[in-house]
């Protein structure tokens, strides 16, 4: 029986940060890194070919079509996606190493794959990130166009679907332009409060 | 059906502090009015005679035992004790109309209390504070002794039963000595992070 004065030691969580295009994920993360907390931040595997200022294992694990394919043959991936021609996955080993250490594990995905860990981890804790509506969204799409514009309609055709994905999710936070670190502190916030739950999330991966 | 813009106006929350006497209950609820967080603390009804230094309405409603009876009979008590030969109780009423106006309620009940409270609103949010162990929980009544060594055995019994209690519970923190503003932010984290939830409570009195 959990007893007051176990809880010393909580379960440690796995953490879903997801979200539509365009709300702001990655600086999330960023911030997140910026400012020295406390958690594992999954690095991604993925075939794209290295930037000269990226480092392997750190930006990126940068693995070959090969090694990708074999990752997926051995199930080694919590999940894994095709973006723009090369291959994303999340690797379990790493994350099942962190949570062994005892540490919180972090990771960012979409909303698709965060729907998929969520069927393979029913226990990871999922945060979806959003802004202050669909106009908003439609306007920061557009300001960080990189693309044609058939590229942008497409992505804010996706984004206004995920966007109604959120039931899927425990916690949805307003990631406000020009309030990162409010949407941060709330993150921390939530995952500080899950480890004051009386009956707490046991992950198994 | 919830969508994220939704959320700018969250339900608000019924919140029972509870826990073992001499873990610090009072002391956290002062705290909380000190630092003004922006709750509406309830204040119970009580038979026992009004002290020099209190006021009607602030510490309590002072009542007579025949209103008291009255509130008894029609249902007006969310719950209600009886402490040293006199009846304590919380207001339906009180509650009621803080939720109405958009404010989260706060109460500090006893154990037994707040698992009426659960039964009543299984969508109430139940926090149960406890210190270190149960060395430290005895030291603690032992200090603040007024009464006779009967009385604190008793009490003694009585809290080590409650501290098996807490499954009935949502959330559980440890207030240790001399850090009872981590306290506060652990229950303000709790609240806010409620806030968050996708799918929030909706508390019906």
């Amino acid at each position: 029986m959990h007893t007051p004065f176990e809880i010393h030691k909580p379960n440690p969580l796995l953490i879903v940060i997801s979200g539509p295009s365009g709300v702001g994920k990655d600086s999330v993360l960023q911030r997140m890194k910026e400012r020295g907390l406390p958690f594992h931040f999954v690095v991604t595997a993925t075939t794209r070919p290295k930037r000269e200022n990226e480092m392997d294992g750190k930006d990126y694990w940068f693995v070959t079509k090969d090694r990708f394919a074999e990752m997926i043959e051995k199930n080694e991936l919590i999940e894994y996606a095709i973006v723009y021609g090369d291959y994303k996955g999340i690797p379990k080993s790493e994350v099942r190493q962190a949570l062994e250490s005892g540490k919180d594990v972090v990771m960012r995905i979409d909303v698709q794959g965060a729907e998929s860990v969520h069927k393979l981890v029913p226990e990871a804790l999922l945060i979806f990130i959003t802004c202050e509506g669909e106009d908003e969204l439609e306007r920061r799409l557009r300001v960080r166009r990189t693309e044609t514009d058939d590229s942008l309609s497409l992505r804010i055709a996706t984004a206004r679907k995920e966007l109604q994905r959120i039931e899927a999710f425990d916690y949805v936070i307003v990631n406000q332009d020009f309030h990162l670190d409010d949407t941060v502190d709330k993150v921390r916030a939530i995952i500080d409060t899950e480890h004051l739950r009386v009956k707490q999330r046991k992950v198994e991966l």
